[in-house]
């Protein structure tokens, strides 16, 4: 509530008694993680205007927004869409899809929403405006048995109304074409030796990445060549000597940040981002860090990527890379544990939750004032509306 | 009205009853120039759900959105600045804040609207909750006289909270600093010999561009420089011979496009864009065209720039310039006298304007279908609601 007063002048308090909730382009939702709820934060008010509880086991849950922002999407852990009018902040129909999601995307015309899910593994496909179930595809590899449960990830939106997601124990990407009736998968392209855990695809719509389990390499696909093979990232520094029967540590995909023509790898259990070149793929050079990296969020304007921090001493830091020079430019004390981070859209704050301290911070990217402080229960992501208008958000 | 019922089922049909104005993330503003009105078309009814009227002369009008999407601003050549409530459509408020108003834009944190002024020159700010005029900054040269009128255009909104514009008859750039209660006027940088006419800045909010009459040359400022002045750039291809007796034609800033690492520059008169880096500003080469271009406008992804011509051979057509080969791609016939692009935010589909025919025209970007075709009386400028979430617009 810090500054409320600066920013709610008389006439402003007026004008808002009859939008109480606040408006609609200012909400910010905030997973409470132990609660099942989720906390809606006015950017203006700046205070928590309300809570929808409710929502299913929330660990690791993302959101999605609808093109005309009448609805947001949540899928839980315990295999529930629920959809949540952005007006009134009701419940607006829940889904068991599945008995455990993990990932959610909307179709770029705004008129299907799509779950990624561990068990039974597959993909649920439903109308925005319905709810209706329109289309569900078990996860089962091609001419492969499908007696085992195969689980999928990383589902996102991608141009030509398509949807891009990973096969977890078939080792396969699958794009899935949104724009024809019976949501055929149009592609399988296997991702080689090794197990896919998450994936991402690059703001632009154009890379689909694909991280795997215990080796030092990603798998990037070419959305824009039709037939285009996986290929071979390696994420280790040239010339460096590597431990090679150390356990590899694995970053979250949705963690690395693309700004302007380098991506930002946070290396889980190394004090450095690696830095690529976003045309070839090829390492740049290491950016060293005063800990180990958890996100890598770039800010609007491409000239600053914010990075959080695992571990006691760290957690509660914030580095401020520099993208030009690829260097810190500034360290900020945030708050305890540092789980996500957001900008609002024009770049003016960074909304940060802290979960050991339950709160969401907001500051000025400007002088990196803490501008407010809100309670809230052991917070973790945090979801703008502006998503909505964000390819693979 | 084309692919209404594919888009319409009749579950959606229903639900959509009681929001009869359609939703607010689907509403596009389209000027219909002619009868100072702004005609509202929802990208999901696909109809034109209403239209506001009574907004003054519209020629040249921009069309700005509030960050927490209540509200939009338009500023008219007649001097008033009038604000539309996005949820009812309705008006709400107008201000006459000069004699003749050529642009508008609104601050970072969302808090101010401010307009240039072309009669009496200068820049009008104010609160976008309350439409209190906060401060009204007469344009006036630093020491020089101010009983001469001197016209301000091309003011935008950039990082840190501040507002960038530009003094055509005194030839400089103004730094306005938003975030200070008396918005001081903390930079004045010269732009050197030559009028200035209209300015623009880079969607990353880094650099801002201003157009020279009678010159082959832009300035840039680079906004990240607080110490930096003003830079030239050419837009002569390296090489060639130019008839330095012709008159230039002067290309509209605003109708620039940056996509990756390149600058796109429409030349009204030559039947090429030029590219340019956009690091360096140096030339890059030059893309050919069917005719001479108008606006050249980036799509989603920023793989594709569409480019629109005048002349009347030329005005129904859009020739698609690919970002990475620097070719045209393909060549598509939308409309006669094509006027303004716009994009849906995940680029699923283009707006454009045919001002000719008398009609807003929806293509298919993956496909190049035309999906509607839209009666609007005499249509210009497109505004889709998601400007609210991108800088500089």
């Amino acid at each position: 509530m810090l500054g409320l007063l600066a920013v709610c002048g008389l006439a402003a308090c007026r004008s808002n008694a009859s939008v109480p909730l606040g408006s609609i382009g200012s909400r910010v939702f905030v997973v409470e993680r132990n609660s099942e709820t989720l906390a809606v934060y006015d950017l203006d008010l700046r205070r928590v205007v309300h809570r929808v509880s409710g929502l299913g086991n929330l660990q690791h849950a993302t959101m999605t927004f609808s093109r005309d922002l009448r609805y947001g999407f949540v899928a839980s852990r315990s295999g529930k869409l629920t959809r949540i009018d952005l007006a009134t902040l009701a419940h607006a129909g829940e889904v068991q899809t599945s008995k455990n999601s993990i990932d959610i995307a909307i179709s770029q015309d705004g008129r299907y929403v799509a779950t990624a899910e561990y068990f039974p593994g597959g993909v649920s496909i439903l109308d925005t405006q319905t709810l209706e179930l329109v289309r569900r595809i078990p996860a089962a590899a091609e001419g492969g048995p499908d007696d085992r449960n195969i689980r999928v990830t990383g589902i996102v939106d991608a141009p030509g109304n398509r949807f891009v997601c990973t096969l977890i124990e078939s080792g396969e990407i699958w794009v899935i074409d949104a724009s024809r009736p019976d949501f055929p998968v149009e592609r399988r392209v296997p991702v080689g030796p090794g197990e896919p855990y998450d994936a991402m695809i690059t703001p632009d719509g154009g890379t689909y990445v694909v991280g795997l389990r215990d080796t030092d390499e990603v798998v990037i696909l070419d959305l824009r060549d039709p037939e285009g093979s996986a290929q071979r990232v390696s994420l280790r520094e040239p010339g460096r000597t590597y431990d090679r029967t150390a356990p590899i540590k694995l970053p979250h995909l949705a963690a690395w940040a693309v700004a302007r023509n380098r991506v930002f790898v946070p290396l889980v259990g190394e004090q450095r981002l690696a830095v690529l070149d976003r045309d070839t793929w090829r390492f740049v050079r290491s950016v060293p860090l005063r800990g180990n990296p958890v996100y890598a969020v770039r800010a609007p304007g491409e000239r600053e990527v914010w990075v959080s921090f695992s571990g006691e001493e760290d957690d509660a830091f914030v580095q401020v890379v520099d993208v030009d020079s690829l260097e810190v430019a500034r360290t900020l004390r945030v708050g305890g544990r540092i789980y996500h981070m957001d900008f609002t859209p024009r770049g003016s704050h960074a909304l940060v939750t802290a979960n050991r301290d339950d709160k969401l911070v907001l500051v000025n990217t400007a002088t990196d004032a803490i501008e407010d402080e809100e309670p809230i229960r052991s917070p973790s992501g945090v979801f703008g509306v502006w998503r909505a208008f964000a390819m693979g958000l």
